[in-house]
């Protein structure tokens, strides 16, 4: 299944009065994860395959997140995400975020493929991930 | 075991391209819930518990969320937050957040009682919850 | 000229490891409170305004502000905010924040109206604002 | 005067229901900028020089903006941040924010070095500047 790493640093801005991340800036940074592991699969940003495949996003549904030690302003850590599972209208992300190789953070997300609800455009709905997609997300 | 309840708006800047609130967003309403029921529980604001039971915080080491429901910016929503367990030095939080009465998000959060650590105090440990405390959060 | 007031409280999620809010937060504040001013002036939620005027929002261009004393998680903080100006495509909102009766923070913003770009409907640019909008944000 | 150059992602994260990035997170990017700039003239990391000078922060008490154009998700942006002027306890900071080499934002900060309270440690206050930062901060 894909796989994606990149880096990032923990800035000032992430962190909290006790000086450590604030834990939803995690989830900010598995999102980004997600948005790279697919642009990565489809070989377009994600603004190009919003519009490619007609859709608004890939909202999460469910989540589980481990913080195993508290990371802080400065420390470059490095995320890994891949695909852990692809079904019709959803799939799985792993995300293991790391500081000097020793694991600090886990995510786990179902996602949905969602577009807009016809009755009521403001809404949205999931809907079946294109072929071609699932096709891209569950290559080796 | 102990409850609170308050009730917040989904703002503009909760909300992401799609239209909808951005996910790690209900993490900080829901750690904004915590707050709210142990300033509950222990009478005092936070700078006030931080200070009189001088510890740091309570970072949450594992999280759990499902995302029943989009809500969107205008959205007037009601989270219920009750204490879950309480252990020696860990606590379990669960929050319901609900939209015109409908379930739109749910959230488990196990936290621990977080202190300088006495060897490096840029560094934070858990440490035991004081007795006072644990009765509070215990509580009817 | 327009005014509205409301009250907010700066929460953990709000401060950096200084224990003061972290700026950018205020900025958040600023534009809660814009979206309230114009929902008050218009008579309804922002999801109903941007469809029943149909356009896309209104972004700041230009903004200025003096943070006079910190404020902490846990302050009420009370904030009022009123149109300075109106003019055909833009108008200039003021916000005071305080805390206590005391003046912690002013925000001063200009803002466009923003629509669709006809020519690529996924970029935006300024539009005049409608007539009755325009009577609305500036009676007495 | 010193100057840093750095480049990041406008993010998902980042962004609203407009599409556009969310102008606060402008000031988080400036935030940053202030940061590497001030690392980098210090030659170590902000936990570092907040201990090695032993203070809490360089707040900003006075802040100006002017977004030029819009920037979205997966826009690669550059930011030039440079030190406008260094007085006795506070600085000003200038940075210009650049999307494919036309300018798309522009900010400009007072900052004051902060320090805690003597009589209220909880609290923060303006202090001078230590001389040799100064130095270091005026540097060609």
């Amino acid at each position: 299944m894909l796989r994606n790493v990149r880096t990032t640093r923990i800035e000032w801005c992430d962190c909290d009065p006790a000086g450590i991340i604030f834990y939803p800036r995690y989830f900010e940074i598995f999102d980004t994860g997600t948005t790279a592991l697919i642009e990565r699969a489809l070989g377009m940003n994600k603004i190009a395959y919003l519009k490619a495949y007609d859709f608004v996003g890939h909202p999460v549904v469910e989540t589980r997140a481990r913080f195993r030690q508290p990371t802080r302003f400065g420390d470059e850590v490095t995320i890994e995400s891949r695909i852990a599972a692809c079904g019709r209208s959803s799939f799985k992300v792993e995300h293991r975020l790391t500081l000097d190789g020793a694991l600090a953070a886990e995510g786990f997300e179902t996602r949905v493929w969602a577009g807009r609800d016809p009755t009521d455009p403001q809404r949205i709905r999931s809907q079946p991930i294109p072929a071609a997609v699932v096709a891209r997300l569950t290559q080796g």
